[in-house]
């Protein structure tokens, strides 16, 4: 999909998205948890890629983390600018991020990698891994299966990616792996979530 | 391994153990998050069976939830009732765990299933369904891997298990897979987690 699709896509949904996902309510407690250490760790700037309707960048700004998000749904980041008045929200994606070399302590990508085609990914790696300082972190999360394949989100097409296929191209992208997780819950599709180290 | 093998096993390296695992501190911020948040669903008593050091338990109490420990290590025993005295904890163990039918709300296994042979877990899993409640509930911890096979943990020999084949055994003992997942830290273990319901 290209970027102008993914985001009309989600603009014309953004409101029945919100209500859906955008507040902390929906978030499983593993995720909460996951985030909420991984953030901890961090020294400097995280940035929240694809912050969505903003509820992922407040919880790691209420909880001591500097983080700001940056999305490129205009939809969302009003959302966000208004539900999260003291957050910053920049617009922006990948692959052109529009930030520094080794400008963040760490990224989280939540969810924002899964509209990408295989054959856009490795170029958003690449910006992560320009932006990411050696030593941070990324934080990934994404949909998983057997193999890597299309599947019908529900608002546009996305890709389910192999652990270990994502992780392989991470690390093809500068990056070390340092932990890994799924989750299932029946009836729901497998989740998963890759951290990685800035090398 | 017999019980009493896996209990002078323990037993002879209880301090070490304890050292090592014994405290909230070691213990894996997405563990922490899942298990609190099962534990606080659950009305009525829950028990952590194979409570070890008995940390898991104090941290439920500490949180609300009506937990009791079980453990069949004698030290691990005594070091849980001295370190966390207004915990309750009592001696025992599976596949027997002297506990009325249906008078759990929930049963926590830590790591306590892994050493049973395969053989032998049919009949574990059978005294767990007896004694939680219909519409209670079970967390289960335990080493993952592609085959069911024993490797040699540092205590004593305990078994890797597929989550779909363990979660067969439960399904077979009366359970309803609510969610599962695992984890991969590099160079350690795949671990995994099945949060079941009593039928």
């Amino acid at each position: 999909m290209t970027r102008a699709a993914v985001t009309a896509a989600y603009g014309a949904r953004a409101g029945e998205y919100t209500d859906l996902f955008g507040t902390m309510d929906a978030a499983h407690a593993a995720d909460r948890a996951l985030i909420l250490d991984w953030g901890r760790r961090l020294d400097g700037p995280v940035f929240d890629v694809g912050s969505g309707p903003g509820h992922w960048t407040d919880f790691l700004v209420r909880h001591g983390v500097d983080a700001e998000g940056i999305e490129m749904v205009p939809e969302f980041l009003e959302h966000a600018r208004t539900r999260f008045s003291d957050v910053r929200f920049r617009a922006g994606s990948l692959p052109d991020l529009d930030l520094p070399d080794a400008s963040a302590a760490g990224i989280l990508s939540w969810y924002s990698l899964i509209h990408l085609a295989p054959d856009e990914l490795p170029a958003a790696l690449a910006e992560l891994a320009r932006v990411i300082r050696p030593g941070g972190g990324l934080l990934v999360g994404f949909f998983t299966g057997e193999r890597v394949e299309p599947f019908a989100h529900a608002v546009v097409t996305a890709y389910y990616w192999p652990i270990e296929a994502l992780g392989r191209l991470l690390a093809e992208a500068g990056f070390r792996i340092v932990a890994t997780s799924s989750r299932a819950d029946p009836g729901g599709r497998k989740q998963a979530t890759i951290v990685a180290e800035r090398v």
